[in-house]
């Protein structure tokens, strides 16, 4: 085990300036350049709070709130007699800890489940990105529903129905189900009332319901080719033969699918803003997968994690809208409100509602109450809506911010898919390139971009990076683009052979 | 479908009394007399609240706050068009909308998937009870954490950290992780460190996940025999083989689990309450369930939903406390704060740390972090102990009560099964009687009462019935009591042949 630190050899900590205020946040920020840098390594403890408050003078509350925070993040965790360690951030494995890597968990101890290393894997896919441009999955901190959200929250929380002390009804509560299926046919135009609406934790939840209910062992199943690792993780989960068919520009190549596997019993889309990729599904494809789904009596999941944020022109209609006896649409909060409330909806066909139910209760009963009360209250009294106006119109600056920096700034071979909404946008890169390796690398200089080459299975990858725009200030979007064209120029000498020339089949952004 | 009712045949409402204040309230209790006396019956559509507050000279929206409240309690469901139905409440049907019962929708519709009859039985199974004596997984109204809980959360959710936009750590927060170890070493003689606590949404889905992580298809169980609902219902969505293993005065028969199963993988057991008869696993047991896990590389998980609320004595050492190794340990805030918050925890063998993790990524990613940062400063303040001691001795005089006025009341054939702790008697029943046909029955006087005959699978069941006191005040338990022997006087016309006589091989309460 790495002995434990002492203090004055992480330098970072001399850039400390207790007369400029805040030495909190200025401590948190030095902590987490020393890990940056190397300054302090994976899996080395760091100097007790009592020890580091002393050397640097500083109240040790201020050290605890720092170490706090930095847990939050994921730089730290603890060890077992109430030492810190750092998370190995910079590789794949941060989010795992260190002492139980699948591959020795695998090794310790006899008779340990089959399921064991598959699902660490999970953990490591799965783990949330730090706070940083441009991290996805991130709401705006500035314009996320804070004040009113909360001053709600506290009257809404002060009426006692508001926490039942007992379990409410798994579908979620009457209210909230009302105001959402209100809202879904309004915005999206969902086909639905409110006795269809289940309320979820968020979009993985949703996946996670529809395949416990939709999916029975051998089952065929379609899936998209590049997909977002939830649903993958979430199949991978069930005794069921994927199907990965490739996305073109017009989204999910519905022939292919009827090449591959006519007789698939659920289709996983994401019709609105293809994840990864971003491009909307063409109204032609949308008619053919509903014609398919009708013809086999199959069943699709319409994944609209992100459908709010739209910002130019019509957008097609939801499948559901289109042909609701045959499709579960899943939507979330997590994009408009935070991430870590954790509410999102399933609509549902009438004649699933039941079993949807059921499989809420086996797996956690309901989603918490109080919650579920203000949002109620919060879209009822019209605030949701405008908070999404709000927020549309902030992101939508972000975005043209985004699209004009890397436009300047960028080689002409990084170039962005074409998109029309959501919160991030995708720079595909030459297929020279490795862009696991270039996410490994922007890591180290405080950049967090997600590779899509790991998100293809069958069909050959793309190379490319998301860039999530919601989370971040027009200065932060402009000084990480200068920042990844240093990276990008530095990874051209990596390239072996041919000029880099622009990656093929793509359309600009429009 | 039922037309719409006029409001002149419904007499409960000739009740409101204007003159007397709380008119929503007396408007709430008339609709649910209503209902109990059958002038509303399931199935049928309310007027609207427009046209009831006219008739009945109410503002409409003191109508509305009383359909939301009888929607809350599930009294009340939608329907299309903005309709409002009774459920049947009266029935084990009532969870489940009344249009789609599981025997129609397997005949609606081609291509239904082969799960959503088992899963739309599920929501009936664990559909919440109504807050009516003697309803189970009811805290106390009166003594929740209320005003402390509500200030601290106010204070705490002010703070931006508390509300991050991202994704959290899938085992939990980092802070609260802490202190729930903390803990469990204290109250449980737990043995662990924070890193092996993964914050659950409560028990359902601690069994849910330890299901996920240790079960591979084809794998034999040992489950309880009565068990807990919530367990079976998990059990039956995964490809396993449960053997029911019968529980006696001291807990599971680990003797007779030998003698039909030796190599089961995993025993589901609640050593320190069983559920639902409420004696302790004894010492012996312990040893003996102990010795078999390790003999054989199995689990055990460990169920310890309300070890918190003991009466008298000193309990046994947890199971995970006699050997951390094969047990995984579980609990709930639900029985101590509110139910409805959905917030628990699973304390886990380091190798299984990461899978567990990603077993709730792909399930719901993390619990929401508000609460759970709210919950670590309630803990680390010592708010959470204090509350502990205050409803311990809410519970105890309650028990006292209702210990002593079924002693007074009832007849002698119904006796109590001895049990130390929880917030729930199981009241045993001669054979003879049907105890869910009296539960109907119960439930028409409005009491609540589970009865118990239904959660035996191998074993000839026992009759009786669980009688929750947790959330009911000591008038409202010694009323539900007298009505309770109405019940039973009456019932005793029922019971053909011999003379009823006390059941068999159960010991007085203590």
């Amino acid at each position: 085990m790495a002995r434990r630190r002492s203090i004055i050899s992480i330098p970072s900590l001399g850039s400390l300036d207790k007369t400029a205020g805040r030495v909190g946040q200025q401590l948190t920020q030095a902590l987490r350049e020393a890990i940056s840098k190397g300054e302090l390594k994976p899996g080395e403890r760091l100097p007790s709070t009592r020890a580091l408050a002393t050397s640097l003078h500083l109240a040790r509350g201020t050290v605890i709130e720092a170490f706090h925070q930095l847990h939050a993040e994921g730089y730290l965790e603890a060890r077992s007699r109430g030492g810190t360690v750092v998370t190995n951030v910079n590789s794949a494995s941060g989010f795992v800890s260190q002492t139980h890597s699948p591959k020795e968990s695998a090794l310790i101890g006899p008779g340990l489940p089959a399921n064991v290393a598959r699902l660490a894997e999970v953990a490591r896919t799965l783990r949330p990105q730090r706070a940083a441009p441009f991290a996805i999955a991130h709401p705006a901190g500035g314009v996320a529903p804070d004040d009113k959200w909360r001053r709600l929250g506290n009257r809404v929380r002060a009426m006692r129905v508001a926490a039942p002390s007992g379990y409410i009804d798994s579908r979620g509560l009457f209210e909230l189900r009302v105001a959402i299926a209100d809202y879904v046919r309004k915005a999206r135009g969902v086909k639905c009332d409110p006795g269809q609406v289940v309320i979820t934790a968020g979009i993985q939840q949703g996946l996670f319901l529809a395949a416990t209910v939709l999916l029975s062992p051998g089952d065929a199943i379609w899936a998209e080719d590049p997909a977002y690792p939830g649903i993958v993780a979430v199949l991978g989960n069930f005794d069921v033969s994927t199907h990965r068919i490739p996305v073109d520009a017009q989204g999910i190549d519905v022939q292919e699918g009827l090449n591959r596997c006519p007789g698939a019993r659920v289709a996983f889309v994401t019709p609105s803003h293809q994840y990864p990729l971003g491009m909307p599904m063409s109204m032609a494809r949308r008619t053919a997968l509903l014609l398919w789904a009708r013809q086999n009596n199959a069943w699709i999941v319409e994944d609209d994690y992100d459908s709010e944020l739209r910002y130019a022109g019509h957008p097609f209609p939801s499948l559901q809208g289109l042909d609701s006896a045959r499709v579960i649409y899943i939507g979330t909060m997590s994009k408009v409100l935070v991430s870590s409330m954790r509410l999102g909806y399933a609509i549902v066909p009438p004649s699933l509602v039941d079993a949807f139910a059921g499989a809420r209760a086996l797996i956690d009963r309901h989603s918490p109450a109080a919650d579920q009360y203000v949002l109620a209250q919060y879209m009822r009294e019209g605030h949701f809506e405008a908070h999404i106006r709000r927020i549309r119109s902030a992101y939508a600056e972000r975005r043209t911010v985004l699209i004009a920096a890397i436009e300047e700034e960028l080689p002409a071979w990084a170039t962005l898919q074409s998109s029309d909404q959501g919160m991030h946008l995708v720079l595909c890169l030459p297929s020279g390139l490795d862009d696991v390796e270039l996410a490994d690398r922007a890591e180290k200089i405080g950049l967090v971009v997600r590779p899509i080459s790991p998100m293809y299975h069958d069909t050959p990858p793309r190379c490319g990076l998301m860039l999530g725009f919601g989370g971040f200030s027009v200065p932060e979007l402009r000084g990480a683009v200068i920042r990844l064209r240093t990276l990008l120029d530095a990874s051209v000498g990596a390239v072996k052979g041919s000029k880099l020339s622009k990656p093929p089949g793509l359309e600009a952004v429009s």
